[in-house]
């Protein structure tokens, strides 16, 4: 059984995505058709990936229409009410960090009831919440998130392994929920607020990073 | 049973999306494998997303290899007829439309043979409507059809949530078919003819629509 | 039983892809976590698509997580030794290469094993050669491999193709996957060493390929 506080938490992030999906849409300038459609496919695009790769289907949204019609709800209410936020971009970055948060926990214990072991848990938190944004970016014409330089990844990565962690080391499932989503979301909001990034990769001196060199 | 009018209707526009794939392969001037690849992905790539969250795996293509077979001629036929009509990018626009009108409606079919519900049903015609030509721009690096200022994704939408409607109401299953098929395409025909759009989404006075404002 | 050489084949094809995907992240100078992610979809992405179009789930990489593991070790790896080849662009597209060819044959004797036939079989063979590579260049934000103009496709294609072939007229196993494997890894590396290409669409004189004409 998918418990209470989970399937809250996995609703919460559902319809977070579903308004970066909707933002992009409102800066392409498309209509509501074009809201909906790229709002629903952030929203559930993360855990469709993860259902069909864990071999679940009728993926989640099959099974319950209801996430489909909140998908529907938020795209139409954020086509009417995105020009509020005085930075939309801003904006999208910070609901993106809450959702990635979100569901690399849930997308790490969808993964766990599924009866996969910690390594999938953890790759399937990362999948969970990373691939609705990619699916975001690629429709919507956008320069990727997952290429930016602020921790990201990083911080998805880190939220679904202490999820992992503490609930091996037999911490209460909320103590592991709670801490695994701080974890996440403060690396994330490091990123967002002070630019902090991991050591990246460089090229060597006299070397362009994309050149043939 | 899937029956004969859907199933006719089915391969009508699975080779349609695929002649629009191989145009876009020619616009790319591709090699005659290039044409193939793109044209199948463009011919069965709704299909199949729409058969993987259905869970009917393996896909319908894996089932019947005739589709396969399909979009291989059509393609060869295509790379070496692409140069008669007068302008390749209005042709693969109305081809497109067809086969999205086609799509809306047995896309929305097979789910409710599948056993979905009208939400699910309305969701899949959209999805095998929209996502081949989605595949077929992102592998071909077009702009992507769905970001077009014409009335698109709403002609699906009208579409497959006319036949659904119609079909929930007892109308008899061949006007169903019609009347979704002719609400999907007579719309995204006035788009084209007239580029008649839905109202868009505007950004606020002295804001650019994608900056950061 | 899937056999000793294949799964050593496999093993090997997808160690070589994560590295081209990891390439692509030192591209983008990314921090290591974008190197672990880009490297696990390059090398899982093709046989992922594979599996879930023939119903083969859970995905291979979640019945058995040696994979994830060994994608996240040679990210690693990549990561700390991406600046030692002369050429990081010339050096990716010749892994590519092998990558490519390995898993030409690979994936059409997985599908073959899943008990389809020899149009599923090569169709399967390309799709997890080339998705692959495609979901690196979408997810890294390069120019599709798929685009370039030396044989590229047409090599998965050709060694996909002999090895079904070869198969089917009773040839040896092993003599089938070095002559499917030679044939694509040659016609490509023509490609590569020549510029060999097939012959190409070409537009009417007077029309630009890519214009509306």
């Amino acid at each position: 059984m998918f418990q209470t506080v989970t399937i809250l938490l996995d609703w919460f992030g559902l319809c977070i995505f579903t308004v970066t999906g909707a933002l992009v849409a409102s800066r392409k300038e498309m209509d509501i058709a074009g809201f909906v459609l790229l709002g629903a496919v952030t929203g559930v695009g993360g855990g469709t990936i993860r259902d069909l790769v864990l071999g679940r289907t009728p993926v989640f949204w099959v099974e319950e229409p209801a996430y489909v019609l909140a998908c529907l709800g938020v795209a139409v209410f954020t086509f009417f009410f995105a020009h509020i936020p005085q930075s939309r971009y801003r904006f999208l970055l910070w609901l993106d960090a809450v959702g990635l948060s979100l569901f690399a926990v849930t997308g790490a214990e969808r993964a766990l009831q599924a009866g996969a072991g910690p390594v999938i848990a953890i790759a399937m938190g990362v999948a969970t919440a990373t691939f609705g944004g990619i699916l975001r970016d690629l429709l919507g014409g956008e320069s990727p998130v997952i290429l930016r330089r602020e921790i990201y990844i990083t911080a998805a990565l880190l939220g679904a392994a202490t999820f992992v962690a503490l609930g091996a080391l037999g911490a209460p499932r909320e103590l592991a929920l709670g801490a695994g989503f701080a974890a996440a979301f403060l690396s994330r909001a490091a990123g967002l607020v002070w630019g902090l990034s991991l050591p990246r990769y460089r090229a060597r001196p006299g070397r362009t990073p994309e050149g043939r060199g």
